[in-house]
Order: structure tokens, then C-alpha cells, then sequence
């Protein structure tokens, strides 16, 4: 058991030690309808799977009720009482018996049909009872092939996640308390993933490619999010240093919480808006507590996701005016649906593309699929009674498209007013800049739109041509591009000399190292994920607009990402 | 057998009849190693296929000595003496008798080998046997499966292709004289396949959709590339209306014939260097006399496409040699290799990728394995001792990666000094502009390279974030966006201040629509297919361009792709 250093990219920080729990999913997908000639010993096989299952969650159940209590162990139990029920055994015998199928394609047909009656139902709850049914049905099957598969419903204990990859809407669903960290074979820097990871607070590491081979179920790993290391089988002088390192982590914390209550203000009396960007309802709890003057960004994306469908216009109401309320009065930006891309929803059913993120996705869906927009602008407007909501459209390419989303947000106001339901009657409304088309014509945007909002990881993506999430040209992907430097200038320009704002929600915004040229560029509202506020904060506090202004100049005429680094590291405010 | 009338994309010009070939390939690939238990039955089934096999090539071979000569038919011959050779057909009989492998199994195992040892061979002919060898497999592995395959080599008679999609190594391969044209489900306006089409002169439409499915083999058709209309057992009378319309456009290129001796100079004097993009050697030696003046693409990844391994110096320089030859000391602009993207090629073994057209392709490629720049570099240099080479770069991003590609240049060149070795000495080296970051810094670039060369296809793909192949998002896809035509004037603009030229290898340049807006914008070399040379020239030659420079001062003042098509049709010379 020597320790063994394994190195990925490091996406979200944190210093975690556990117990690898390698996630390797059987799915009950894809099953051909095949017929058997022996149903008898099908049957058994049948039998055989059903019990092996029951006994399997037996076990889990009496692990989850010691170590997380009752209420996690009541979902375990839904699912044998799933497995006893009358409906969803028994039909799968006589499947056998009938038609002469093999157990596999049995079990397909009758959790196909059950998970699909669950979904069909009003009540929320006995919908979402679909997805229970499913993995019962994935622990059967499990059961009859070669290789046993782990579900992520299986940890009952606080670990770190191995897999091969997870995709946002299992991270999505991930409980901080059972996953300390996870640790993937594929996915990049600034993937979707990523992203939830960071704002969940889970430490990750990303893209570790055959390096996670090694590691074995059970295996001692301590990772750092950070740095991309995950250590298997750590010593004790290794496991000593980090418990430093850890507490050097904590000092640093300490020394930021001085700057939570402080506002954003450069020597030179520049003020900055220092806003969060939030995935789900629960962070934005403690957003003000953390040092948040604004929700910068609300992706409510993550609301549509990891359902079995559409939240309702109730829904998303709800969740809206729960995010609006914690905010007590500041403002809220709430991005309309940008799904697609590396975001799959199961029940819009969106076709199989070549090039994803060049596709049908955010805008170019809703305005597709009018509908979606309309309940969700109904949803919005009615939760901004309750907050101070403004409204941004992603993936705006031209102006045809901002045009017909306004025209649909006028509907839907003039709709409101009809039914006499009470809406948020003045709502600033804004475009992400995140295709490169979009910020060449911020000076035509900037006459219509009330602000705009840079979003850098798609901007520098099409900017330079380059998928971020691909390891073979990653190198490519660099916010400081001198071309990528050139738009946001654009951008922040137009929006000036029109006399409204700019903001940006890409990760630019929350690198300490990109603040002095930001600052000089003008950008006024800055939104980054809640863990970055207060080092930004002591970085503006510390600069002088006047200063980062002539940096500015000097970027301006770099010829590569590579000297704007340099001179942003050699930049002494 | 009424009439009926399909709508696809008209990608290819040009009004054809014939029977369709419904080309619908098995493939003999991901064969799982599979045992069987009844090893007599299994050899009695790999001998059913072996004779069925042979029976179909004999049939094959009497159709081709009719119709094709004797030259094809020495190709499907070679096919037979495979299936007969002792170290083909009997090893597979071995592998099922001694390991109980299925039919299949043993099938895919020795093709497998045998193709792999043919590709190992030194002798460019013996190479080339491996995919003959292949083709053997595909057809015994037919008659195995249910469903029967068809395969190109087994045209035999002039027929309209009927295809789910074609990639360009397929098209590439098609024998004009045998596909009059063909018709694909999938596939869009600007794609590869589409291009190729183009310069091989064979009338195509793409994305029929399921309006494919009615279509049956031996069906009569009657196609209209320029319309995208593709009739199935067309009426007398519409075979007729069809027919004058063929006269029509006879008359019509008899006019154009007229401008092929004129030059491209405008009513006011200003002269535009009009070029032809070629793809392969062949559609050099009549540019000429179509009236080009120059190469402005010399696409070189089709000589690389539809072979089993990378051409060698001696065959690239061949090849460059010939068109240079060709052109008689006129220019011909040699791009390097653009592979990846929807361009593969099967022995560089290139990774799936998620988002291949934001990926691992083109210059990317050949700075990570640059040896295939620096073999293609030395055959360029050495085939300029024979004309008039000019060198560009493709998918150029930022500085570092110009920078790189100019330092292999002059290794090469130090290189070929020091072997004596004769070289083109004074060669031009030039970008292509096709991503919007390189656009973007025109004016940093214009201090380093000779010329830019503006690829309108990904450029509009690229700054709109948009998959010209996705029939979901298409519509977004417009040469005429508002954006687009800024980067266009930057990048001209940027050469003009530096005293260098800009020319176009887009499908823009080739529109007559589009010329009063680039005449405005100043190009200085447009380059097309050669089909389109006349048409543009005769546009070109009624313009005046200072006429044309104040429409684009209006065009710069519009919001939309709409607005400028509009004004554009609306333009009177």
C-alpha cells in the first residue's frame, strides 16, 4: 500500500480525505426484446435477481439508518416495497410465461410501463416516484449481469466519488454531507460540472484519464482541489503536511471574513457590484452573510434538471420568490433556461448533435418552443412582487432573437394584467454577450437592451474556436486572448456611451489576477461564485481605477494571453 | 407509380435523371468475439456466405465488362481472387473449428490481419489492396446478416445515389461518369460533402429527411440540384418541363461563356483577381480555360482522404508540382493540411470528440505532430521550383500558433539549403481568417503575414456559434450577418493600412448576390468554384465600385442579416 500521486485539473477547492466510492452505474437501458426457450430457468433467473435485491437493500437500509438516520432510509424502503408490490413483480413473470421473453426484457417492458404511468400522475411527489422505480429496476438487472454496478442512492457513508464521469444533473443531486469530494476520468476546467461542484462546495478534481485506474473501491485517497492532486493511499508525513495546509486554508479564511462586510470600493473611489452566481434556491440563503450585494446570475437551469418533467409555472414561482425574498430588495438576475449543450433534459427529448455546443440550445430552443419561455417569464414576473428581479436572455446571436424574446415578455405582461395576477411591473431586461456575433454589435444591443452580461467561458470558446471541455486543445481556451480582451472592451464601451451596464458571470470575474484589467476596462457589475467574493473584494480594495486604466492602455497593444499574464503578474497596484 | 415531389437542399447544381442506387453499406466493424456451440453449423454458414459472396462478384463483373470496360472489372476480379486465396478464406474455417468462434467473429479476425498486413507494405499499390480486402469482409459479412448491404464498388451503370449520408472520403471516391448525382438524408448547405459535389460537377441534394424513405432501389428520379427538388417517378410532362429548363441553363452558360476571356475589372476600373478553390489535382487542368486567374484554395486533405496511410513527400510534392504546372505561373495559394472537424482520416487515429468542429483539426493538429507540417512544407517548397506557390495556414487562432507554423517553415527551408535540394525561395505565406479571434487582431497579424485568405464558411459558424450542419439551427447561419460583415471590413481594412491583400475562399465570394457588398469592402482576390467564375465576373463587370462603397456604408448601419439581403437584392448596379 504505497501512497501513490495521481494528478487531474483541479475545478473546486478543498483539502478532503475518505474512503473512494467508485460509481460505475448499470443502466437498464437499451435492452433488446429477446425471447428465451427454457422459461423455466428464466424464471428463476428471474426470482434469483429479485432476491439478491431485496437482500442487497436490506443491507443498505440497516447502514443508512445508523449512520444517516431514518428519513434517508425511508427512500431505500420505497424501493423494496416497490419490489413486493403486486403490480411490478408479479407482471414480469407472466411476461415469461406468456410471451417467452428473457427476464431482461421483462424487467425493461414492466419498469418502462410503471415509471411511465408515475410520470403521468399530478401529485409531485407520486411523480417523482418514477425515478425510484427505475432504479429498483437497474438493481435487478444489475443483478443478472456479469458486472455488479453501484448507484450513487447506494452511499450510506461520507466518501469520495469516483467515476467516470458525472453529469451536472448527478452532481446536481449529490448530498455534501455523504460526498466529501469526487475525483472523474473526463470532463474539463470549466464544464457544468465544474461549476456545481464549486458552488456546492464539494472539492473536485476533473480529467484524471487512465490515472484513476488504480484506484479501488474502499482505497484511502486524500485530494486537493486545488492543486488537481488526489494522493491514493496517503503516508502519514503526506497526510500531515496537507492537515497544515488545511490550516493555513483556514487562517486565509479568517483573514477574508474582514472583507465581507466591506463594500467594493478602490482606492480612487471607484465602486464595484460584487454579485453571486447561483445554480439552486439554497444558496442564496447566505449570499448577503457572504459579502453578495447582487444575484449576478441565477442559472435556473438546475431547477429543470434531474426531473422527470417541466416544473410547473407553481414551481418555478415559488423558487424564484424564494431567491428574490433572500435577497431582501437587491437585485436578482435571473437567466431564462439555457439547457442544451453539455445540459440534457430527458423530457424535452432534444435531438443528438454533432457539435452540441454550436446547437440548439438556450435561446434558440425557448424561442422555439414558445412555451417554455412563456411560463417561465410568467413565473418570474410574479415572483418579482416579492424581490427585485431582472430578467437576462442566454445565448442571444442577433437582434432578431432579442426582439422576439422581448415581444414574448410583452405578452406575457400584457396576459398578467388581464387575469389581474400581480407582477413585477418594471424589469430591467438584458442579454448574456457570449457568442462573439452578439458582442460586435453591442453598440446596435446597447440602444434596445438594458444591460448586458459577459459570459467568458462561452465568449473565449467561440472566440477562439476551441471546446473547453477538450483536453486535446484546453491550452487554447484563455480568457486574457488579446481578441477576447478586444470584445469585452466592445462591450463595456457601448454600453457606456448608451448609458447602461455591464456585468460579467463568466469565471474572468472571480479570478483575483483578472480584477486590475477589468477594473481599467470599466466593467461595473462583477458576479462570481459566493467563495470567491471576498478575495476579489480585498484585490479592488487594494487597486486604483486611474492605475488599471493605463495596464489597460498597455494590454491593449499585447500581441498574445501569454504577455498579458505576464504583465498582470508583474502589476504592482 | 404517381408522381411525387421530395424538398431537400440543393447543394450542387444541375438537372439529372436516372434510376436510384440506394446505397445503405453493412459494415463489418465492432463484431464482438463471440463462441458458438455448433461449430459444423456455424462453418456450414461461413461456406454458405463465401458461395453466395463470389456468385454476387461474378454478376457484378459480367455488368461491369459490359458497361464500364474491362479496367472496373479488373477491380471486383481482385475481389475474387481474395475470397480464393489459401491465406483468406481457409484460416477463418480454422478459427471456428479450433476456437469455436461464430462466422463473424472469424471473419472480422482474419480481414483484420489481412488488411493490417497489406497496409504495412512498403508498395504504394500493395497498400491500397487492404481496402479491397475490407470490401471482401463487408460483403461475406452481408450475407451473414439479415438485412443485405449494398456497396459503391457496386455501381456498375449510370444511377442517382440514394444515401443516408456521404462523408468526403465517400464522395471523393464517387466516379462522376457512374453517379449522376445524388441524395442524402442528412448533410448541410456548406458541408464538405456539399463542396465536393460542387467541384466534381455532380448535381447533389442533402437533407431530404425521412422524405427519403419513399425511395426505392431501381426507382426513376429526376433531380434539380440547384432547387433542392427531387421527383420520384417523374410524369412525361414534368420530364418535359424539365427538359426546356436544361436547354435553358445550356443557353445561359453559353452567354457566360463569353465573360470566361473578359477580366474582373469594374465599370470604374478596379481590378479583382478572380481564383478557383480545387480539391484535387485533376480540376487544375481546366481552371485555365474557365477562366481563372489563379488557385486561391488548393484544399490539400483530399489527397490525403480515401488512402490507408499519410501520401509521402515525394507523392505530395507530385501532386503540387502538377497543379502549379497546371497554372502556368499564375498563383495557386496551397493551403496546409485542414483535417478533423467533419474531415477524418482513419490511419492518424484522431479521438472522438464531443464538439469536433471546436476541436483537435487543422493547424492545431499539425503544430502537435509536426511532422506531417514539415513533410507538407518540404513537397510545397520543392513543387514552387515549378510555379508560382503561395503557403497559408488554416484555423489560425492567435500569434503563437502563426508564429510556430512560420518557424517550421524555416527549418524547412534551412533544410532543403543545406540537402541541395531546389526550392521555391520567395514564397508567400499567408492566414486563413475562419475564426473570429484572428479577425479580431487583423491589425496585429497584417505586421507579420503576406496576405489573409477570409474562410466566410466557418468564420459565420464560428462568430454566430452556430453548426451550419444542424438542420435544428441553420436558419442562424448567414454570411450576411450584421457581425460578420464587420470582421470582414477589419480584416481588409487591417491589410490595406499594412500594404498587404485579403482574399475570400468562402462560399460568399462565390454568390453573386454578395458582390456589390465585397466590391465595397475592397477584396482583392475572390475565390470560388470554378462553376461560379463567369457568373461573378459578369456582376463584377457591371458594377462600379464606388457605388458599391456607398451601399456598404448603409450596410454597416443595419441591424440584421434581413435587412442587408434585402437592400442587397434590392441594389440596382
Amino acid at each position: 500500500m504505497t501512497e501513490s500521486v495521481l494528478q487531474g485539473l483541479g475545478v473546486s477547492a478543498g483539502i478532503r480525505t475518505g474512503k473512494a466510492f467508485v460509481y460505475a452505474p448499470v443502466r437498464l437501458t437499451d435492452v433488446e426484446k429477446k425471447k428465451t426457450q427454457d422459461t423455466p430457468a428464466e424464471i428463476e433467473r428471474l426470482r434469483a435477481a429479485k432476491s439478491a435485491c431485496e437482500a442487497e437493500l436490506q443491507v443498505l437500509i440497516e447502514k443508512a439508518q445508523r449512520t444517516l438516520g431514518e428519513e434517508k432510509a425511508v427512500i431505500l424502503k420505497g424501493q423494496i416495497s416497490f419490489l413486493l408490490d403486486p403490480t411490478f413483480y408479479p407482471p414480469m413473470e407472466k411476461l415469461i410465461e406468456n410471451e417467452q421473453w428473457t427476464a431482461e426484457s421483462a424487467i425493461h417492458q414492466v419498469v418502462t410501463q410503471v415509471a411511465a404511468l408515475f410520470e403521468s400522475m399530478k401529485n409531485e411527489y407520486m411523480r417523482e416516484r418514477a425515478a425510484d422505480v427505475r432504479d429498483v429496476g437497474n438493481r435487478m438487472f444489475a443483478q443478472l449481469c456479469e458486472r455488479k454496478g453501484t448507484q450513487l442512492s447506494d452511499i450510506t457513508e461520507p466518501v469520495i466519488l469516483i467515476a467516470d464521469d458525472l453529469t451536472p444533473s448527478d452532481t446536481v443531486q449529490l448530498d455534501k454531507n455523504l460526498v466529501l469530494g469526487f475525483v472523474t476520468r473526463i470532463g474539463g476546467k470549466t464544464s457544468h460540472t465544474a461549476i456545481l461542484a464549486n458552488s456546492l462546495g464539494i472539492a473536485a478534481i476533473l480529467g484524471l484519464g487512465d490515472g484513476i485506474d488504480p484506484i479501488q473501491h474502499g482505497d484511502e485517497l486524500l485530494i486537493d482541489g486545488s492543486t488537481g492532486r488526489c494522493i491514493l493511499n496517503p503516508s502519514e508525513p503526506t497526510k500531515e503536511s496537507y492537515h497544515a495546509l488545511m490550516l493555513r486554508d483556514e487562517v486565509e479564511k479568517a483573514e477574508l471574513q474582514a472583507y465581507v462586510e466591506r463594500d467594493a470600493v478602490t482606492k480612487d473611489g471607484f465602486r464595484i457590484e460584487l454579485a453571486a452566481n447561483i445554480g439552486t434556491v439554497e444558496e442564496s440563503a447566505s449570499l448577503l452573510s457572504q459579502g453578495a450585494e447582487a444575484v449576478g446570475l441565477y442559472r435556473t437551469e438546475f431547477l429543470f434538471m434531474g426531473q422527470s418533467q417541466m416544473p410547473d409555472e407553481e414551481t418555478q414561482y415559488k423558487a424564484y420568490r424564494e431567491v428574490a425574498e433572500a435577497m431582501k430588495g437587491r437585485p436578482v438576475v435571473i437567466r431564462t433556461l439555457d439547457i442544451g449543450g453539455d445540459k440534457e433534459l430527458p423530457y424535452l427529448d432534444l435531438p443528438k448533435e454533432m457539435n452540441p455546443f454550436l446547437g440548439y440550445r438556450a435561446i434558440r430552443l425557448c424561442l422555439d418552443r414558445k412555451e417554455l419561455l412563456h411560463t417561465q417569464l410568467r413565473a418570474i414576473l410574479r415572483a418579482g412582487v416579492h424581490g427585485h428581479v431582472k430578467i437576462m436572455f442566454p445565448m442571444i446571436s442577433g437582434m432578431e432573437e432579442w426582439r422576439q424574446a422581448k415581444e414574448i415578455y410583452e405578452q406575457v405582461r400584457e396576459q398578467l394584467s388581464k387575469e389581474g395576477i400581480p407582477y413585477a411591473d418594471s424589469v430591467e431586461l438584458g442579454i448574456m454577450i457570449e457568442i462573439p456575433s452578439a458582442a460586435l454589435l453591442a453598440s446596435r444591443f446597447a440602444k434596445e437592451v438594458d444591460f448586458f452580461s459577459i459570459g467568458t467561458n462561452d465568449l473565449v470558446q467561440y472566440t477562439v474556436a476551441v471546446d473547453r471541455m477538450n483536453e486535446k486543445v484546453s491550452y487554447l481556451y484563455d480568457y486574457f486572448h488579446p481578441a477576447v480582451i478586444r470584445l469585452i472592451k466592445t462591450v463595456i464601451d457601448a454600453s457606456v456611451d448608451a448609458g447602461k451596464w455591464t456585468g460579467m458571470c463568466g469565471s474572468m470575474a472571480g479570478d483575483p489576477l483578472a480584477a486590475p484589467l477589468l477594473l481599467g476596462l470599466g466593467l461595473h457589475e462583477w458576479s462570481m461564485s459566493a467563495s470567491s467574493l471576498s478575495k476579489v473584494k480585498k484585490v479592488i480594495t487594494d487597486l486604483n481605477r486611474s492605475d488599471c486604466a493605463a495596464l489597460v492602455e498597455k494590454i491593449l497593444d499585447m500581441d498574445t494571453a501569454a504577455e498579458v499574464r505576464e504583465a498582470l503578474l508583474a502589476f504592482q497596484p
